[in-house]
């Protein structure tokens, strides 16, 4: 067994919980029936209901960015216009595949700390009913942001509210919605369906899975056709059962909820040491388990060697570090002691 | 842990094999960079060129339809056609994803046993050069077919010649390849890259993975651009690894031949037991993991509650029975004397 | 000037009957407000009004693969399926902008006449509600058919409702619906909204126009954001009022009914001369403004060469010809005459 | 007749110039074999490469935006990035054409005077060889712009052999170009093939003809399958000598120039005119045939019921007046005049 180091790059460069590994275990006995006709996939559902609220609608896909195109896929024609942060994954992270999968146009709203409002949209609403324009129909919002902020329940209620006032829906990007909420204190359901969106692409990847995303719909007349979309968008599972177990073991003893708990407080204690070092900055409130920092140019490649980690703005010689539920206090004195040294 | 009962149903209705559950636990170790920057993909793509040939080009993605659709995407443009048979998994169980993500037409050929060949074609081509019409560029072949039965290499080498030959490029469906290379006793690359095709989609959930296909360009010319149409056909997946320690392990100690062997063995054991019973006549030629059989629609329904199957064809009462890697001769007896008392 | 000869290639061979010519000029008068929003478009739907019902919901496009695939697009997603005739233009000379466009699967029905019946469509019905298959949305027809035969009132009716009842719309082809209204003896809506049918493409240029098709909506549900549809599909005329005013001389003095009857007759004619001919075979019922006939293949080219057309089916030596508005009978005497001496 | 006034709204206000309109009447005799293969579009194509140089590849379409569209379609995969001013045709005004059509990605660069420059772009080329990122490709430039001004041919030769180095192809929009060639006192070949362009979207509507724009590639390597691209874009006219006989008129006897020079002319008038008004300031440079200028807020409404014309910025109270191959200087004195006696 080759043992790897942990860095900071991403909370998906972390490997799989052991309980959730167990989980796949367990589910791995004689035959289910295929495409999530299974047991395991109808608990699933049922704890996703748990969550989110009775009335929600569930679907599995194995990647972020299917479960964020298929997601507002399933709201908009192609003759729509989806709004969202310059920032967002969905704008920069995917290859386009929103733009060629939905066919709509991507309209990026530019954003110091990855939180959009409603001010920006405003000027964008004269489209509607205008032929010659694409259509406002979807706010795409990440919780929390890829800034590592986090939207307050309020910032969300009234982000819903003026989409739905304006017949636009709004998608949120919850790869790491977990983060949010236990930095905000609050269930899952409380800082998305309650607060008025209506689909949301909830993560499992980035807090202790080995791959599975969650298409959640708020409100089923929207997601009535979702199935023919998500086989279409190449993300029926076959054997199902293994993506549902490990949902089964995420939401099993809240170790949903002490994963993320836990990266949070790794960015908290990593944040509050980086902040020691007169050389570095601190450049976005730490909110969930992401830290962006300014670190010297001379030190980056360095360092970046012992802990791996990527460079958000080159130009501002800004870092990203993410903390992941398997990252210790060890690793963030190691990468500390490492930085200073190399300072020195 | 629930004990599930086996079926017949399909390849993908069995777990992991157990070996390949061990090499993902094998792999859950500290960090790893993601989207395939990691050593166990760097060792499964040098297994694939031990297996496929040192200049192939190699991607894994999470489900058969994806690789299809992404290998077809990259040699075709929108307005090409499609060659395929009418019963292919790309015609008739993919809703509609080559066309929406390739625009494609796909054109459809009648054919008894799934097998098409190049005189079918033939009378298409003179739409080459013709504006009105979608120009012939990809035949695509599935292998073993749909209906259980392996093309011949001979069979192969003349498709490929004649679509070459007519400018075209082949791509062949192996979501089952290993079962047609242990029906032929040859190599992988014999069947595939050898045989002059141009892209495979090589299987590896149906013979005991968890989660895995591989697309194969034998022309690295035409892989050039891949990677970005698998990430916006949104199947690059962060913890690559886990697929990457997969194919590792079902490639070594020739699991995947041993599985393959075992469920076409499985098969031609299940296949000589309903050949004696009279009220059952076997309609293809048994030369993978399939049996079609003709069973009287009275006891199809009963049957299929204890032992779970599809009805392939219900006007002609032809059902598919698929074997796997963990089907028992157990299994098979127990369903052979089920119908019997069933007949009886 | 140069004074090309006339064939029977196709009946948008022809140039611009004088009086569409006429009022092209008449429009050409000062400054109108583009895209469609000025007194000549408004004009032209209240004639569109008079002749399908006050109900519909009309819209202008330039081509004829144009309003038949932004009208499809309006009715149908992308995981939907479209049933048309193998010999539809929709599959056969559109170079697969059906697929391209809508992303729809196109699924083809044999027919030796170019109609199809409710039995062909009835075996794939059994995919509505399964995920793994697109679903039955659209059923296209074409009235006159592809080869020149025309639906009955009745059989429309027939095929409307079993669409219907089976969650289906259907899209009329109507290229050439002047024809075949003019062979029933029938109003226009007659044999379009009033058989049940959603949508219809309905042709100008092949009946005298220089250039504009038009999309009518029977259903005002179906075509709410059809504007936009338009725009996106490139298919909204900035200087719009220029195939307002060919409509609306159109239908001025039932040009639309003289030009139509015109051709048809000279088919009938045409027809008539070749039954005489023992060398020459008509193999289509003439119900509209084409002949389909067998003609020995040496003279075909030597034929063509004097009159241009074009040869449907090589092998079974079978010619299309087709009469237009401006065909006379001296084009058909002549026409005979070539042929009846390259036969001696 | 209705004789309809003349505003400023937008060329495509303006009908057809006499003559176009005589070469439509000269065109329609006998019959003309379809979709371009007859001797108009042969004599048309000739002229085109004596105006654009022997080497070019050029194709007719109805639209503006399908000559947009179309034509980067035959550069880009659907994982290329399209770079244009946030205030172009292709962004605001084509309802997302470009993204649905293409599948790309529409990176807009914000820009006060409509033109773009290298600096901009140069931030994104580090997406370069990056899967999670659409890919850079298409430089798109509008000549003139959206504003009014003209690149000059510094400019433009510097943006291509900006693209051409970093792996990326330039297409022009110029729906105008003629009035940017009258401009600059070049000829139309200098200022786009011979700056080092590859595909440019050419206009006859805005300067006199009744529909028809053209796409004129400077390197047949990349056009080699654009005529599928265009029949399946729906825009192959099968009437084409009536597009084609309008561009032979189009560049006989310089009209083509004399329009664009009358237009030109009269945005100079006009801008001189309002610049003496003291309640009224121009916003752009007057380089081709559109003013921008300052109005109060209370007189817009007023004046727009007496000359029509579009407000461009409502917060800022700028409008947009566009003069065309039909103003009149009686058109420009009686708008001075009523904006006069509206002012006091």
């Amino acid at each position: 067994m080759v043992e790897l180091s942990r860095g900071f790059a991403s909370d998906n460069n972390s490997g799989i919980h052991p309980a959730i590994l167990k989980a796949i275990y367990r589910a791995n006995s004689g035959h289910c029936r295929g495409y999530g006709d299974d047991p395991f996939t109808k608990s699933a559902v049922e704890i996703f209901k748990e969550q989110f609220g009775n009335e929600v609608d569930v679907y599995f896909v194995f990647t972020g960015t299917a479960s964020n195109v298929l997601g507002i896929r399933t709201l908009a024609q192609s003759y729509h216009t989806i709004f969202c942060a310059e920032s967002s994954h969905l704008n920069v992270d995917e290859c386009g595949a929103p733009e060629n999968f939905t066919g709509c146009k991507v309209l990026t709203l530019p954003t110091p700390n990855g939180k959009i409002s409603s001010d920006q949209i405003e000027q964008y609403l004269d489209a509607i009913g205008n032929e010659h324009q694409s259509q406002p129909r979807i706010v795409s919002i990440t919780q929390p942001t890829e800034l590592g902020t986090v939207y307050s329940i309020k910032e969300l209620e009234l982000l819903a509210r003026f989409s739905h006032r304006n017949g636009m829906l709004v998608h949120m990007d919850g790869a790491r919605l977990c983060n949010a909420a236990v930095s905000l204190g609050c269930s899952l359901r409380k800082i998305s369906g309650d607060t008025g969106i209506d689909v949301l692409s909830f993560g499992g990847t980035k807090n202790g899975m080995m791959n599975g995303e969650a298409i959640v719909f708020f409100n089923r007349e929207l997601s009535k056709n979702f199935k023919y979309i998500r086989k279409q968008g190449m993300h029926l599972a076959s054997k199902m059962r293994f993506i549902s177990t490990q949902f089964i073991a995420f939401f099993e003893n809240d170790l949903w909820i002490k994963n993320a708990q836990h990266a949070n407080e790794m960015a908290r204690i990593l944040a509050g040491e980086l902040a020691k070092i007169p050389e570095c900055t601190i450049v976005q409130n730490v909110e969930a388990n992401a830290v962006f920092a300014v670190i010297q140019k001379e030190i980056i490649e360095k360092l970046r060697k012992r802990y791996f980690f990527y460079v958000w703005d080159s130009n501002r010689s800004i870092v990203r570090l993410m903390t992941s539920f398997d990252t210790t206090k060890d690793d963030i004195s190691g990468f500390i002691s490492a930085m200073k040294e190399l300072i020195a």
